[in-house]
């Protein structure tokens, strides 16, 4: 297992432990040493723990007590409800620090969460020329490239030699979020090409950068989706990828780091439209803390279409009522046929949903995949249907006439419940649709019906009803 | 949307096709020109096409064409069936040559997936050294550290001065899988700090390695689990993490671009169990390579237990079927009543699960959530009850009783299905096992049965029977 994980959440437990000893003694300046043991990260950790464990002020007073330099990252990393609380405590001038330090695309991740009145409060400490670059920032659309970006980039000239590049890299390389790769734009600031600081450093120190800048770099457009962004990321394995605008103009740089929280997110959000949950504010919130109402709001919708589609089964149902009252332990079988062809539809639908969403299923593979689940479903129900044989013959002890029926149900519901599950997500892509929104509880309700069709259709067909 | 992968990818169907029509006539160096306008990455998907449409003997013919170094890199990117055919297809010598130009830990990547005698062939090339290194490599748990890790980095002496490693840097740079950080080691291999790149480039030339590097590093076990180590990725945004064996000597770093493969991954699984698909085999292998008995073998253990389950939900019907066939019309309702209780439940067992793997929630959370959930259900409940019931008597025409009976069932089933939904997990996590193993098949059937029961309880409550 993870030693080291281990290791530092039991001594970040320990420390929580001390520090709330120490506050309680109001011994503020212990506490503020016991969290100096930490990095900025797990420092904000323990903060967030101290305001839960006691109460906001207590992580208040510990904040003010840091470091100035290190309060700055503590506070990039503090949840926003935190934040807020923080610099509704805190004076104008300490904000005005921090304004002032954080990292440009730290600074929109923060100001992006803050209610509108913090902002034109912060907005107000920062000098013009950056509040107009922050409001251009902002009013980019929360998921696509020009949101992760940062315009804080190295760029080089074309004519200058390695050296004076790396003394450049020397000077201003401190304030930018990756001096690994450096930009080189013409006077009109468009994106000529990109040098990486281990070219830099193997080139000898006379050679033009012209002459070992790369050409057929790979760059985003500040509109495009955060998905394609990460996409390209996962293929080529690039550390950071410039984003350019309309007129090719370099705006700013993506650095893998907030790839892997935009894949998380995606990730998150493909799990939760599978299982119909809509997000329909796109929040990055939690789900402690997300609102009572909000999480209603994000299940009703599916629960009511799919109450709608309900009403096709009980009218199923009801056609069959007359007839299902004289053989009634049929009923019993219900919910078994039902439920499992639910399951089978959704195990194909998702499995087809992940190999789109990871490039490795394509629409024009439609057929492979149908001649696929036909067969798994082949198979997988005749398992299920002698086993179920068994089952319905013996421990039941029900007639066999009414164990074919069973069985032969349960066949071609596996078998129909694969097809529906598999076809369903590639004829939702071919309409260039999300896969992800047709939910598995959608599929599952699309088999319940057919389930029930089929499971009807044989008791007529073998039981002479 | 994304104009340049739109651009690219209408640039690699148009190379296609005019590869394919080049190959009809057997203009073999047209094809390859065509195939060096794209980089390593392109071509290799190229490649892959090219075998779908003709064969794999083209693609061969093709990859024995490129320039040697470019074969290499396409090699590393190609799937390992193509990998195996090109394999079977060269000369000793061509093999040779790619297997010393691979990166290290492309080179592990490629070997875990090649067939036993292939991979013999392949080591039978290598010097002896390297192949001990590789079999040590090769023997880490797939799901580990140790098999992500490369042990291409850059060691630094302690006693160097910066222009003293920068100038090393220089010799032994190319080689690495990444020069961005090095990292210093005593003379027993153990690891002493690590140093960035960046930091050497900003330093004055005479200062000592020693001074600048950082010994409270973060750094991970050869044997964590590969999730932990995207964690710590996540956490501290850092490009690579030192590994350490349990003496803490240095034996190879993890790079930034390997997690995001690694973080698909875990993705994938957690959709898939979730989903009641279980990957016995752990293989990355996608949908369409596995076989369909592969398929089978993931999908039926779920289908089976679930089954057995669903003998239960048979029996609390056969118990009630006496009183069942005195108002018949009560079965119509079955289906929706047990299918929004699986829906509901499941809906809040993804959002717990998804909430435990993002470390969001944590078992502690437990009264949190009950309440949270509890309030969840009274709401969704009863909106979904208003909406029922004018289904029920109006358009179905039923009694008012019957209306009830079904509306206040569904009230119940609700909330106790968002409670089972969002509470399974959480026990399970507090047992110590993978929350997303329990899938939401078994959720919902769990659901299904206490729906059942609940709704028959209610009918014989308002309607005494």
């Amino acid at each position: 297992m993870d030693n080291k994980n281990i290791d530092t959440d039991i001594l970040m437990e320990e420390s929580l432990e001390k520090i709330l000893e120490y506050l309680d003694e109001k011994k503020y300046f212990q506490s503020r040493d016991e969290l100096l043991k930490f990095n900025a990260v797990d420092i904000s950790e323990l903060l967030e723990d101290i305001s839960e464990e006691t109460n906001i002020d207590m992580t208040i007073i510990l904040f003010r007590l840091l470091p100035k330099d290190i309060s700055v990252e503590v506070f990039a990393e503090l949840s926003s409800d935190t934040q807020v609380d923080i610099i509704n405590a805190i004076t104008d001038k300490e904000i005005d620090f921090i304004v002032k330090e954080l990292d440009f695309d730290d600074k929109i991740d923060v100001l992006e969460e803050l209610p509108a009145n913090i902002v034109d409060r912060i907005l107000e400490k920062t000098p013009k020329h950056e509040r107009k670059l922050i409001n251009t920032f902002l009013n980019y659309p929360d998921t696509c490239a020009g949101s992760l970006m940062t315009p804080d980039y190295i760029s080089l000239d074309k004519d200058w030699t390695v050296g004076r590049a790396l003394e450049h890299i020397k000077q201003v390389g401190m304030d930018a979020e990756t001096v690994y790769t450096c930009y080189v734009r013409d006077s009109g600031r468009k994106l000529l090409g990109i040098v990486s600081l281990s070219t830099l450093v193997i080139s000898s120190s006379e050679t033009k950068v012209n002459n070992i800048m790369v050409t057929d770099y790979v760059f985003e457009n500040v509109y495009d989706d955060q998905e394609d962004v990460s996409e390209d990321f996962k293929k080529y394995g690039f550390l950071a990828i410039p984003v350019v605008d309309n007129e090719h103009r370099l705006v700013g740089i993506i650095t893998v780091d907030d790839i892997l929280d935009v894949m998380e997110e995606e990730a998150t959000e493909d799990i939760e439209r599978m299982n119909g949950v809509i997000d329909w504010e796109n929040s990055d919130k939690g789900y402690l803390d997300m609102s009572v109402w909000q999480h209603a709001l994000n299940r009703l919708p599916w629960l009511l279409i799919l109450m709608v589609a309900y009403i096709f089964t009980g009218m199923i149902i009801t056609n069959f009522e007359g007839r299902l009252s004289q053989i009634i332990c049929l009923v019993a079988y219900m919910p078994m046929l039902m439920g499992t062809g639910g399951n089978t539809g959704s195990q194909a639908a998702t499995l087809i949903i992940r190999g789109i969403a990871t490039s490795e299923v394509e629409t024009s593979d439609i057929l492979k995949v149908l001649w696929k689940e036909l067969r798994i479903g082949i198979i997988v129900g005749t398992i299920l249907s002698a086993v179920n044989f068994g089952r319905v013959c013996l421990l039941d002890g029900q007639s066999p006439e009414i164990a074919l029926t069973v069985c032969s149900a349960m066949l071609l519901i596996v078998i129909f419940a694969k097809i529906i599950g598999s076809m369903i997500p590639l004829i939702v892509k071919m309409l260039k649709l999300d896969p992800a929104l047709i939910a598995n509880p959608a599929i599952s309700s699309v088999s319940d019906m057919v389930a029930l069709s089929i499971y009807f259709a044989m008791a007529s067909l073998l039981l002479g009803l």
